[in-house]
């Protein structure tokens, strides 16, 4: 089976710092043709991080987009050049003042795949050194630590309604626990 | 606590058919000031359709964003003035000809907070009924039964990599096998 788009023809529509906006036309299976506009995104990490009590490093911050607080696991977006695993140890770093002395890569997913490239690599850290905080600039949070079991649980109730976080935590509980 | 970001103000920069993009300039907590680039998305259903042998229906279908082919549950987004369960319904129908008698709303989540508002709604159904494939004018894909067990499988082998179709499944997952 084969539903491959051959691209007809390609326009930016926008560029900022994060994000890039084009639109493609494109020919169908059945020669018809039709548009698809795509969102580029430089591609992210995500970590649950796991303190020697079983607790998940979370924080808690504002989201522009959706006008919201949210509780969800670490994550940042790939600076030009840097690899993945520096990526978490920044990110965490930055959000929560831990540097993980243990990352295990777990696996890879699109987040939006209907209108963007966005993909996000998921790591398990452990071995956590507390170190200074060292916030973002323009990035406001509160980290928290949260039992693993209760994190599970803000999923059931609805209190984690971020899909990275969900994802994550399911995986990383699936992984470590063995008994998804 | 409270980090909430003021608007200063709101250009938009791309009005298409699905999507729109702006640029908000914020006032963050330290009295600074910063962009956001958000993208805005009317919204999205998806559905964990298990049939009496406990399968999943699943469809693989091709995604222009990342010019790869994707193994996912039937999802789409809102028509406006659609309610969430009528959109499942006319989904489920175009993409795997299979009419729910049972539908049971689990949860809504974020797929991408960081830069869109896109939320998606995720309903489980049952008591699936086949009626006529009707399929979308310009969407191609393949329906598919998968064994709940082998999805679930799928997802730690990497072969299901997209994030709304991994956190239904795992949620599904926890609230019918009751074993998370």
């Amino acid at each position: 089976m084969e539903f491959y788009e051959t691209t007809l023809s390609s326009k930016q529509m926008f560029s900022g710092n994060l994000l890039k906006l084009r639109v493609d036309e494109v020919l169908l299976p059945n020669g018809r043709k039709s548009t698809r506009e795509i969102v580029e995104h430089p591609g992210a990490v995500a970590v649950v991080a796991i303190t020697e009590n079983d607790e998940v490093l979370m924080v808690r911050q504002y989201r522009k987009a959706i006008e919201r607080e949210l509780l969800e696991i670490p994550a940042g977006k790939l600076e030009e050049g840097e690899s993945r695993e520096v990526c978490v140890e920044r990110e965490l770093m930055e959000e929560t003042g831990y540097f993980p002395n243990e990352l295990t890569y777990l696996t890879s997913f699109y987040t939006s795949p209907g209108f963007s490239n966005e993909i996000l690599h998921l790591f398990i850290a452990k071995n956590l050194i507390k170190k200074s905080r060292d916030a973002d600039f323009d990035e406001y949070l509160q980290a928290e630590k949260v039992p693993f079991e209760e994190a599970i649980n803000k999923i059931r109730t609805g209190e984690i309604v971020d899909s990275k976080t969900i994802t994550g935590l399911l995986l990383a509980y699936d992984q470590i626990k063995g008994d998804l």
